[in-house]
C-alpha cells in the first residue's frame, strides 16, 4: 500500500478534455492515485475507459449511489479520500451534496450549483460534515496570481482604490447570429444552464478572482447585460459596476461576443502605492506599476516571489508552465488539506468562493432585470 | 509672398509644451507659416518669445482684441487664415467665439468650452460664419486610428456589437492623497476646471474616439464616478455604461488614480465579422481579430491601408511616428479644408465632436449625481 | 492487466526536477504506467522514493544491471517497454548502450553521450537492435514548433534563405565572475562535463531546432566561443556561422553570460515567400511575416493548424500550455512508436538528432580552437 | 533679424521623404530657419519648390558652387550657418568636402562618403576647418538610446561582456529574386552604390550604435556575407563577429532578405551587473535586465532618466515620440554646437562615426572576400 491519496472521479470519461485536465493535475506531485469512480452513465463504458487509461476496474461503479454504498463499506484506510465531480453542470450540486453528506472530500468543477439557494445548502452540509471542498477556479492556481494575492496581502501596493477585470471571449458569435442555433443550444437555455450564460460561465471567474487577489468583498453591484437578440433569453455579454467599500470602486467586463478573443481574462488592481496587472493568456508575467518608476515584470520561480507562489512553480525561471500546472497546484493544495498538512488559503478556492459566486450571478441578473440598479451582495 | 497658410497662435509661449506641439505639427507638411499672435498676456514677453522662435514681431499683439482689430484691417490675402487657441481652458470658449464671429478659421485645444450651453452657442456661431473649426482630439490623427475608422466604415468588421474604451492614468495620485494639495489644485476646483476632472479631461477623449471610429452615436449613458475622498468635489475616476443603438452596448473606463499608468488609452470595437483593437502607447499597431483566424497586426505605411491612413504616414513601414505626427496630420487636414481642397472627414475632428463631448461630460456627471441612472444624450 | 506502456525510470528520484517533468509528461495521455526502475544509487532510497510517489516496490532495482537481468527474465508482456534515462550526464551513454543492446526502448535526457564517437556507437547499436529511441529535445514538443515544421515542409514560406537562432541565458554570471566558483563547478570541468559548456548544453538545442523545423542539414560551421576568463577552460558563450546549402546561410548565438536572460531561446526562419518566428518563453505564439502583409500571429488549437500541431494541444485556444505539455507530447509520440501506431517524425526527436548534435558540439569547439575556421559537419 | 540658425539644404526637394524629415526635425525646437539652398539640379524646380514650401527664393541656388560663392560673399551674420546634405549618396563626399573647406558647418545624410579613403580625407579637412559636422545616424537621437548610453557610461550595468545587434529588413526580396531587377537596380550596382549593399546601408547603423552606446571600439571583425545569387555582386545579408577588447565579444547581424521584417533594428548590451535591450520599432521602451530581479522597462520623460535623455523628450510620459523626434534631437544638438553652447557628445554623431563606419564597411567586405577571416579595424 502506498501513501498516495485514494482518488475517485465522477464523469470525465471518453474524450472529455476536463477529464484529461484533472488526471494530469492530480499526477503532478505524485500525490493522488486514481482508484475508481463512475466515468460514464453506462457502466460498461466506464469499465472500458478504466482499461483504456490503465486503472483497475474493481472500483468502477454504475453510479454515485453505488459508489457511496460500496466505498463507505470499505475500511477507512481503503476508502476514497477525495472525489472529483466532472459531470455536466446540473449534476454538480446533487452529487456534491451526497458526497459531502457521506463524508467524502470533494473537488468540484465550476459552477458549484445552479442556484444560490443550493450553494447555501451545500455550504451548510460541508460545514456540518467537516469535509474539504475544492472548487476549480483554476486560474487562481497560477504562480503569478498567488504572487499577486500575497503582495497585496502584504501591503506592497498599499490600500486598494480601484479594481478592473475583463473576461472576453468570442466563441458564441458562431451560435448567436444564427437564429436556429441560438434557439437550440443548451448553453442559452435557462432550463439547462441556469439563469445566466456569460456572467454565470466567465463573469463569475472574474468576480472570484477580484475577491481572491484583493482579499476584499464586493458589497454591491450594478449590472448591464446584453442578450443581443430579442429572442435570446440569456446574457452573452455584460458589464458590472462594483463597490468594495467606501470609495473603493471597480468594474468587471465579460463577453462571449468579443469577436476573435480567445480567453482574454485580465485583472488589474490599483493601490495607493502601486498596481498589479495580469493576463491569463500570458500567465507567467505579473506587471508591477508605480508612479514615476520603471514598469517591473515579475516572473515565476524567482527568489523574489512569495513562498506560496514558489510552491506553485516546478521548474527554474524561463520554462513556461500553463493551465495544467495551475490545476496541478490546486490539487496539490487540496492534498495538503486532506493530509492535514499546513497550507495557505491561497492554495485552493472552495466553498466560500462557490457560495459568493452563485450569489453574484443571481444578483447580477437581478440588477439587470430591475433596470440596471444597485443591489447588495 | 508664398502660398503657405498664414497662421496665428494664442497662448503657447514660453516653455509651453502645447505650443511646441502645435508649432511642430504646423511645420510638418510645409503648409503653415506662423505670422504672429498673442503668446502671453504681457506683450513684451510675447515679443521676446517671437524673437526667440525666430518669427517677425510686427504681428505680435497685446491681446485678442488687438489681434482681431488689426488683422481684420489687413487685406484678405494678408490676413491670418487660421488661428490656434492654446490658452488656459477657460479662455477657449470666449476666444473661439470672438474669432469665429470675426470670420477666422480656428484650431482649438480641448476642452472646447466649459459648458454644453457654450458649445451649442459656439456651434451656432460657426455655422453662421461658415468658418472652419478644428478641435485637437489629437489621437484621431494617428494613421492606424484613421485605418480603423476606414475599415469600420467599409464594413470590414461587420455590424458593431460591442465597444470598449479605456483611458487610464495615475498622475493624480500624488495630489489626491494629500489633503492640502487636493484642496488647492486648480484641476480639482470646479470654479476653475468645470464640473468634471477625469471625465472632462480624458473620458471625453475616449468617448469622442468611440464615436469617431465607429461612426455611431452614443444614445444614452449611465455613469459611476469616484471622488475617492469626501472633501474632493471632482471625479478622478469613472466608468460609463453606453448604449449606441438597440442591443449595441459598450463601456468606457477612465481614471486618474490608475497607479503607475501613464497615458494608457485603448479602444476595442467588436463587430459581427471581426474586431479591431488599438493602444495609444503603441499607436503604430492595429490588431485585427477574427474568430478562428490568426491575429493580424496592421502597421502604418503599407499598401493594405486605406488612403486616409496612408495620407497620415510620412515614412516607409518600420519608422515609428508619434503624437507630434498625429497632430501634424490634423493640421494637414485643416489646411486642406482652408484651401478648399477635398478632404476626408476623418482628417480632423471639429465642432460636432466638441458639442457632443461637452454634452457627454455634463450628462455623465448628471447620471452619477442622480444615482447612477440612465440619461439620454 | 491494463494496456498502458510499462515504463521504467533510471534516476529522477528525490527532489529531481527532471524526474517530476518526466513523470508528469508520461501521465498526460494515460499511456504509461511507471512500474519500476532505479531512482538512486542507494537501493533503499530508491524504495523509499517508490513509496513516496506511490508505486509498487517490487521492480525497484539496485542498479541497471539488476534491472536488465530481472526485466529480461520476465515474460515479454510483463517486461518494461520503455525506460527513461534521467541520470547524470556521464551515465547517459553507458546506460543507453546497455539498454538498447538488451532490446529496451529508451527515452534519454540530453546530452545523449559525452562524445561524437559514443554517439556513433550508440546509433549503430540502436539500428541493430531495432529499438525505439527518443531524445528529449523538449522544445520540439511545443505545438507551434510542430506547426512551424509542418508549414515549412508544406512549402508555405517557400525556399529557405536565412536561419537565425538565439539561446541566451544569464545564470552562469554568478559563477563565472568568482574565481573560486569557476574553478570548482562541475559544469566548467571538461572531465565531468565534456568539452563544451554553453554550446554543449544549450547551443545544441538551437542547432537541433534549426534542423528540426527546416528539414535542412547544416553542412559546415565557423564558431567563435568565449571563455571570458583565461583560467576558464570551457565556453560559456558563442556565435556559430552556419551553412545549410549553397547561398543558404544562418547564424546561431548561445550564451550563459547574457545577464538577466532566463531561457531566451528564439528561432527565425526566413523563406522566399514568408518567414516564421518563435520564442520559447512565449511558446504559444508563432509569428508569420510576409513582405507587405500584416503580421499574423498563430496560436495552438485552431483549425488552421496542421494535424501534428493539433495533436499536441489538449485544450481549446486561449488556455496556455507549457513545457510539461511539450514533454508530454514527446512521450505521446514515443508511445505511438512503441505501440506500432502511425506517427509523424515530428512527434519526437531521436538518435539522428543526438548523433548530429554531438558532431556539432565537437566541430564547434574545433572550429574555435583552430582559429575560427570553417569545418564541415 | 531673429536669432534662429540660418540653414541651407542641398537636395531634399520634390517628394523627397528625407527632405520632409529634415525640415520637420529642424523646426522642432525653433532653432533653425531655412533660408535657401539647392533642392534640385534644375534651378527652376528648386525655385518652385521654395515657393511650395513657403520660403523666400532669393537664396535658392543653381548648384553648390553658386551657393558657396554667393553665401561666402555675404556678411558673416547673414551667411548660412549650417547646411544639410540630402543629395544622392555619391554626392555626399564631394559636397561635404567643398562645404567644410569653405568653412560651413554641415549636417550630412548617411553614408558620409563612398570609401574609407574619402572619409579620412574629409576628417582631415574638418579638423583643419574647425567646422561642426553632424552625421545623421538618426536612431541615436531616441531618448532611450541616449539613456542607454548614459547608463552604460555611468557604470550602471558594469563591465560589458557581450554585445549583440540585429538589423533585419525584407524589402530587397522583391528585387533579388527577379533576375532582371537584381541586375538593374542601382542599389546592387557597386559603381553606383559602393562596395556593399546590406552592410553599407544598415549594418553600419548597427555597428555605429554598438560603439555609440557602449563607448567601446570594435577592434577586429570577421564577416560572412550573403549575395544569394551568383550573378549578384553585392551583399544583401551578413553576420559579423566582433571583438571589442580581450574577452569582450559580440555579433552583428544585418539582412535585407529577412522576409517580412520592416526595420527591425535591435541592440542588446550585456554587462557584468545588468543588461540593456532596445528595439527600434518600439523605441520608447528600454529593457533593463538583472539576474534574479524583475525585468524593468524604462520609458522617456521620467525623472529616473539621465538629463541627456530627458533633453530629447518633449512631452510627458505616455505620449509616444518617433523617428522625426529623434532627428529633431540631433538637430537640436547641432544647434547647441553651432551656437557654442555646452552639449553632451551623445547629442549628435559626427565625423568619427563616419570615418569608423566607412572603415567597418570596407573591412567587413574584405573579411568576407578573404574567406571569413579576422581583420583589424
Amino acid at each position: 500500500m502506498n501513501n498516495k491519496i485514494r482518488w475517485g472521479v465522477l464523469g470525465g470519461g471518453g474524450d472529455s478534455l476536463i477529464g484529461v485536465l484533472h488526471r494530469v493535475a492530480a499526477s503532478m506531485f505524485d500525490a493522488y492515485q486514481l482508484v475508481g469512480g463512475a466515468f460514464n452513465p453506462d457502466k460498461q463504458i466506464s469499465i472500458d475507459f478504466a482499461n483504456q487509461i490503465g486503472i483497475p476496474t474493481g472500483r468502477v461503479y454504475k453510479d454515485l449511489n453505488e459508489l457511496i454504498a460500496q466505498e463507505t463499506a470499505l475500511p477507512e484506510d481503503e476508502r476514497m479520500q477525495v472525489i472529483s465531480i466532472l459531470t455536466p453542470n446540473f449534476l454538480h450540486f446533487p452529487m456534491a451534496k451526497q458526497l459531502l453528506e457521506a463524508g467524502f472530500n470533494v473537488i468540484c468543477e465550476k459552477p458549484m450549483t445552479m442556484t444560490y439557494a443550493e450553494a447555501l445548502e451545500l455550504q451548510e452540509i460541508q460545514q456540518r460534515s467537516k469535509t474539504i471542498f475544492g472548487l476549480t477556479h483554476t486560474y487562481t492556481g497560477y504562480p503569478m496570481i498567488r504572487q499577486m494575492k500575497a503582495m497585496i496581502a502584504n501591503g506592497e501596493i498599499g490600500d486598494i482604490q480601484k479594481v478592473d477585470a475583463q473576461y472576453y471571449q468570442g466563441w458564441i458569435n458562431s451560435i448567436i447570429h444564427d437564429a436556429a442555433q441560438r434557439s437550440s443550444t443548451w448553453r442559452l437555455d435557462p432550463a439547462k444552464s441556469g439563469i445566466s450564460c456569460c456572467i454565470g460561465d466567465i463573469g463569475v471567474h472574474a468576480y472570484q478572482m477580484l475577491e481572491f487577489v484583493t482579499g476584499l468583498e464586493v458589497t454591491s453591484i450594478l449590472a448591464d447585460l446584453n442578450h443581443l437578440y430579442d429572442d435570446n433569453q440569456m446574457d452573452i455579454d455584460g458589464t458590472v459596476l462594483l463597490r468594495l467599500g467606501k470609495h473603493k470602486k471597480g468594474v468587471l467586463r465579460a463577453s462571449q461576443i468579443a469577436t476573435g478573443e480567445e480567453n482574454n481574462f485580465t485583472v488589474a488592481i490599483y493601490g495607493e502605492k502601486a498596481a498589479l496587472k495580469w493576463e491569463q493568456e500570458n500567465p507567467n508575467y505579473l506587471y508591477l506599476l508605480e508612479d514615476g518608476q520603471p514598469l517591473r515584470v515579475l516572473k515565476p520561480g524567482h527568489d523574489y516571489n512569495h513562498p506560496v507562489s514558489l510552491d506553485g512553480t516546478k521548474l527554474p525561471p524561463g520554462h513556461p508552465e500553463g493551465i495544467f500546472d495551475a490545476m496541478g497546484n490546486i490539487y496539490k493544495g487540496v492534498a495538503k488539506a486532506v493530509r492535514g498538512q499546513q497550507y495557505n488559503p491561497a492554495e485552493f478556492p472552495g466553498m466560500t468562493d462557490g457560495v459568493r459566486g452563485m450569489h453574484f450571478i443571481e444578483k447580477a441578473v437581478q440588477s439587470h432585470t430591475d433596470g440596471n440598479v444597485w443591489v447588495k451582495l
